[in-house]
């Protein structure tokens, strides 16, 4: 997906408020907005949106010589979602569908973003995983049935910390015995890196891998070979979040796209409702 | 008033929202948001927020070759708000205190702005009136009824097309013989000009002028000779809506603002809760 023109202003917003919750010092909100200013006035469009996220969260950690600055949001994002694990684990034991209903957790988890607005709450995250079991789900549930279990291996791509205690409930299901798991290659806002995977409690068979990059989202080109390899490779991709499907939608593999559509231009390109609940399978995705 | 970093992001989407009400060239869109984004890294930021709304306007009025794209708006404004003018009379004829019925009406009229968000229409015009003529107003009414009785002149300036049809309900209860009316020297956005003080049929012995200036607000440095002489010859200076406040709220001379806090750096600027309709007199005023 490229960059819009409605992408500028939003961008210019989360870097100020990125900035602000970064550092106190308003010189440095200031370098920050003049530096994201500049660089939108000469960006190149065709680039994914992740691409400014990934040079506007450099910028920050190297003004403030930071280099984890969500760090702790991350770890009350894990224990807010450690807290609520049980309780769903146990309604995926009682389901009829237990696959259905882990994908949709783990879509509901994609709740727990820092880039759209900022930190949520426990309550939000409940009730927003409540809603997510009964209301429709944007997809094809059987085709992603289909190609997980014809799958030999499975590369899943994590998208946030906390959201990936509910990618556990999903790997569960799909077994982890062929299921890799994707982490961001260095911190970036709230995405999950290894840290975040260890402290979601996955199971010890689980492969976790990371992608060598510190993009919110795949940005293929500045990930490591050995990722690329494994991108290749995979016989079915689960791609978790927008960032993964803002920088994944034009890649030529088949993908399994799971996010809540949080952003008006995303849920445009990908031509759902905002606020759905979206499971694209290849034949949908592409674009 | 200054321009705050949280200024930018909105002179940014504000930017792309009138490029495409006015145009629907996509390439003149790019171009807009490109250009401001660039104005914007580099501004000074002691210079208050319309004199970038001056530079967007008029950069889209020269890509476009459209002089006064809000015309049809403006118009459009002006008869909504002369369709509610003869409910709002009788109002004040019934009123107890005519001179706080008509202030509360003036400053509600400010409702009517394009600048923040988009169009208004007719129905959440009546509902803001109605509910100014109860609600607290942030200010001392007293004080301005003590200073309107002394004043031999009083400079009026307008904010709004539309806006304008109230505050003729207001210059009739100060007595048009001793108000000048000052609408803007050209079209910016939906701000009154001489064609819009026509059309809100106020008094045939009411005296108009024009600042000379196309900056929606009062731009002092930008406006004729002819406007600053009568600007500091005035016993009272009434400025209706934010621009207005923005431009004039650290000129040294007593200035009666009138508005409705739409915007929360102005708000907090003022010392006033976001949304609350605001009567600031000169003791209260400055910074």
């Amino acid at each position: 997906m490229r960059t819009y023109l409605d992408c500028i202003p939003c961008f210019v917003r989360q870097a100020l408020e990125a900035a602000r919750m970064v550092s106190a010092d308003a010189a440095i909100h200031e370098r920050v907005l003049r530096e994201v200013l500049r660089w939108s006035s000469e960006m190149d469009m065709s680039q994914p949106p992740p691409a400014m996220g990934q040079r506007i969260h450099r910028l920050i950690r190297a003004l403030t010589g930071v280099n984890d600055p969500y760090r702790p949001a991350r770890e009350r994002q894990n224990r807010m979602a450690g807290d609520l694990l049980a309780e769903f684990q146990a309604e995926i034991a009682a389901a009829s569908d237990p696959l259905e209903m882990a994908v949709r957790l783990a879509i509901a988890g994609n709740v727990i973003d820092m880039g759209v607005h900022g930190d949520v709450k426990k309550s939000a995250v409940r009730s927003s995983l409540r809603q997510a079991m009964r209301e429709p789900l944007a997809g094809d549930l059987q085709e992603f049935r289909r190609a997980s279990r014809k799958a030999r291996v499975i590369l899943y791509l994590a998208d946030n910390a906390g959201e990936i205690v509910f990618d556990r409930l999903l790997i569960e299901q799909l077994g982890p015995a062929r299921v890799t798991l994707a982490v961001r290659g260095g911190p970036v806002i709230n995405d999950a890196t290894r840290a975040d995977a260890r402290a979601a409690g996955l199971p010890g068979s689980l492969e976790i891998v990371d992608n060598g990059s510190d993009a919110p989202g795949t940005l293929l080109p500045d990930c490591s070979d050995e990722f690329r390899r494994r991108f290749a490779a995979a016989d079915m991709v689960v791609a978790k979040g927008q960032g993964n499907y803002e920088t994944l939608s034009r890649e030529r593999r088949g993908i399994h796209f799971l996010f809540k559509a949080k952003c008006p231009m995303i849920a445009e390109h990908a031509g759902v409702a905002l606020g759905a609940h979206v499971l694209l399978c290849p034949q949908a995705g592409g674009g």
